[in-house]
């Protein structure tokens, strides 16, 4: 059988492009001699819809989309993903449904059974997982159909009690299809790839995986749908961070040999922020991008990685500089702008600081230069930099790194404003790494951004290395608390000094009120600050 | 046997608070005579503990809390909650449960098995249902123990596929103990009571069901624990919004009568707002409060609940007036603070918008005044108030009703910011509902305040009304979309306006960007916007 694999980006809740996007899949592969072409998991409304599937409305418009693409089904099927409503009184009202289409109509639906409740997934907040499973037979061939995690479940420490294709493959089934949703992160396309392999190995089946491409806020699905022969091997990998329609024919499927995309870490990660960038935008209906540059290296990663997703034209970079700012932040974010091809804007804050303190004198009195004033900068560029974006229709891009969320280095309402954090899921050393990755061929930012001691410059001489850690130690740190949920003990074993484990997982613990107040964050990491990390704001542990 | 229901308000992580406040519970039930003492559910680390739970330290302290307060556990018996570890390979690795502690040590473990998965709730992102049960036996007593929500699937439409009781009572039990953690909304006290007693009606059991006090963010508990004859008479209702250790006798419980504390829906909201209040300053180690006073009704309200829940010497009502403010709008501010008799600063922002709109005017050019202008004199009375609040160390109290959260009717990083959302989850008709409750025996906030046309006073003779419908109508429509999830069909059939229905639901829909960056907003009905209400940021659906 000749199969297609419909790689696509979807727009939650956009019945009308989604159904569009899928209808047209079809009949471009059945011009290719595609007698079988498979969608993604909830492919009809996007994923994840989250709280829209409370919504009788919104499964109404699914059910229909789902009738509408039937109707295209013929001399060729479907597999598409949709909720389905639970006939039973009991148990959760919708199940993760997988659609059969063919004939014209719906021939049969497959339920998930795994259901995904961990980091950035509830799926049991709206789904009843499966009790019961099929296999499914198109054309004389038996196929196992599965829905994403109901795969995945292949670790020494298992996270459910019962298993689709343990139940499937007594039906001696010809072929596995899994349909999914997987969000990125760097390490997901190998682990991914692992894990088909792993049910090949057990199955013995060959294998066609199809998922995802594109941003949906702060998650990004990476496309890689594969095809794997009844050997293991991944024989047709569908291309990274871009849609795609592949066919592969089943019959000599296992003659064929294995075929890999190079992976590398910053390469994926460069890859998917850009196309975060570029799918908050189109699927938010904006266009033009704006942000403050400091002349640091957070802020000259973030207009780099924009001009890319948006184009120069789209980007204006604006210079908010100080009394306390540093002749070479001015001079560095110009060349940055020059490499970029950009024009930029240059806007004095003196003024504005001035009146305000000028205006809170009655207030502030002789009280020593603190925190206070060194926010009120931060905030006035905020105001200047959204006063600008309100009045010319731009959208701010947030510049704060994973290290600065992590432990509160940042003001609220000043330096942590904007629509998006591109790079929030980046601690600053692969802040670091990813631009020397970029300057790899040539020099697009400069040098002396790249060596020059960090600095917030919101006082004389500052140096984030007065109130932080070493960033190389801090991160180490971080990645062990945030990523690997390691505690005081298990961090004192690792070798960490015990005073700086203390320090440090009390400015992370302690500010969960300002990341509250964040921006939604590119997630390019297994744990990400946002909606796959969810601590009590007025928690008291080690904080 | 006589029972002793502590309902005690925890700390979220705070282990040596909350293990020396249920040991002080121990030994006075006991002092008070009686010979088993009752207490919340996951009691030892606050609910909701969330991903706190992913670290192996927090569960041993969890572990270790409960092997502490078991040693004092001598001549009397006690329930408390934490998570346990599974055993088995298969499944989620923690149990929710409860603990029975006699004669110094653990005498016996009792999962839970419906886990609430759905609005604030995310129960099965950390615990595995259980699948077995059995009763306990203590002085000859046999008890029934169940946790929170597994007595509450008593709805026609099940949303469980099992039920503990149902298991249960086939072993004849004397008494159901229910430990809970149940958190308000102001329709929630009478539910409680309804559902208690339809399992009193199904088991014929009495029931002791122990819940916390306190709030915990954005989520308050009432208290209300109770004690419930065989007959399904509430023969003990404990206080609402405090603590309380109350006995009572199962011996000759079903001799009782039902003795019920009134419930009126402005008042049970007032008690838990200022609750809300207080718990959120106490347990993030804050004291003082400071907000800007507009003359209008939220900020009103707002400020004279936090003179209830920190005392008038503890808030800073800060007015900010512009060239476009009204003199009613410092005159009624001035009135309120006098009626409260609190302090209150002044201070223009006139200065500080003449000088952004210089600095800006390079960019604005002759741009007309739109919303740019009126979004920065907004963030610059935000800018004064987060700068007293740094130099002098109080926390901004933000003022948003949930009609303007709803339509997206503020300015964010301005009058969006704050710690937290007082009066978030009450829409403007109610909060005018909950003003006049406060003035019924005296005038707190003046009658002016109460009676003029809403404004923003952002530009000359501003008026909600400009942008927005009558608020009676917006608020029933919110309230049809938000609380009880009704579609645009659902809602012409109601007898909406179709043009208003599309114009509301697409306000609501495309400001979900801004809500994600709201502060928490305390909750007081059964649909808050905030960690139960989780919409796509990108989502395209009616929007």
């Amino acid at each position: 059988m000749k199969i297609a694999l419909a790689q696509l980006n979807y727009h939650i809740g956009n019945f009308e492009a989604n159904t569009n996007k899928i209808i047209s899949s079809i009949h471009e592969a059945r011009e290719q001699g595609a007698e079988l072409v498979v969608f993604g998991e909830l492919s009809v409304c996007g994923y994840p819809p989250r709280d829209f599937l409370e919504f009788d409305d919104f499964l109404k418009r699914c059910e229909k989309s789902v009738q509408e693409i039937a109707k295209h089904c013929t001399d060729i099927a479907a597999v598409v993903g949709a909720p389905s409503v639970n006939p039973k009184v009991e148990g959760k009202n919708l199940f993760n449904s997988a659609y059969f289409l063919s004939d014209g109509k719906i021939t049969s639906v497959h339920h998930k059974a795994l259901l995904p409740t961990y980091d950035v997934f509830d799926e049991y907040r709206y789904f009843e997982p499966a009790t019961a499973f099929q296999c499914l037979t198109y054309k004389n061939t038996k196929i196992a159909l599965t829905i994403c995690e109901d795969i995945w479940d292949v670790e020494d420490d298992l996270m459910y009690t019962r298993w689709p294709m343990e139940e499937l493959i007594k039906e001696s089934p010809d072929l596995m299809i899994n349909i999914a949703a997987s969000p990125f992160s760097h390490q997901h396309p190998a682990k991914r790839r692992e894990v088909m392999k792993k049910n090949v190995a057990r199955y013995q089946l060959p294998l066609i995986y199809v998922q995802h491409v594109g941003a949906q806020t702060e998650l990004i699905f990476d496309g890689g749908s594969m095809a794997l022969s009844a050997a293991g091997k991944i024989v047709n990998e569908l291309p990274y961070f871009s849609e795609a329609l592949s066919i592969i024919a089943t019959d000599n499927i296992n003659e064929l040999q294995e075929n890999l995309i190079a992976l590398n870490k910053y390469e994926l990660i460069e890859q998917a922020l850009i196309l975060g960038i570029k799918d908050y935008f189109n699927k938010m209906g904006f266009t033009k991008a704006i942000l403050g540059l400091s002349g640091g290296v957070d802020s000259a990663l973030v207009v780099t990685l924009a001009v890319k997703a948006l184009g120069k034209e789209n980007i204006l970079p604006v210079l908010l500089p100080s009394s306390y700012s540093s002749d070479h932040s001015v001079n560095d974010s110009i060349e940055l702008c020059k490499n970029l091809g950009c024009r930029y804007e240059k806007i004095s804050i003196a003024d504005g600081y001035d009146t305000m303190l000028k205006t809170l004198q009655p207030i502030f009195g002789d009280a020593p230069f603190n925190i206070a004033e060194e926010n009120i900068q931060s905030r006035l560029r905020a105001v200047i930099l959204m006063g600008i974006a309100n009045k010319h229709g731009y959208i701010l891009l947030n510049t704060t790194n994973k290290s600065e969320a992590a432990v509160g280095y940042g003001t609220l309402y000043g330096d942590m404003c904007g629509g998006i954090a591109v790079i929030g899921d980046l601690y600053k050393t692969e802040v670091y790494e990813l631009c020397r990755y970029i300057n790899r061929n040539e020099i697009v930012i400069p040098e002396n951004i790249l060596t020059k001691a960090p600095s917030a410059e919101l006082r004389p001489n500052q140096k984030d290395s007065d109130s932080l850690p070493e960033y190389d130690i801090l991160d180490a740190l971080l990645y062990q608390y945030i990523e690997q949920r390691q505690g005081p003990h298990e961090l004192v074993k690792q070798g960490f000094d015990t005073a700086l484990i203390q320090r440090v997982l009390k400015m992370v613990n302690s500010n969960e009120w300002k990341r509250a107040q964040a921006p939604p964050i590119l997630r390019v990491s297994y744990k990400a600050f946002g909606s796959g990390r969810r601590l009590p704001i007025v928690g008291k542990y080690l904080g």
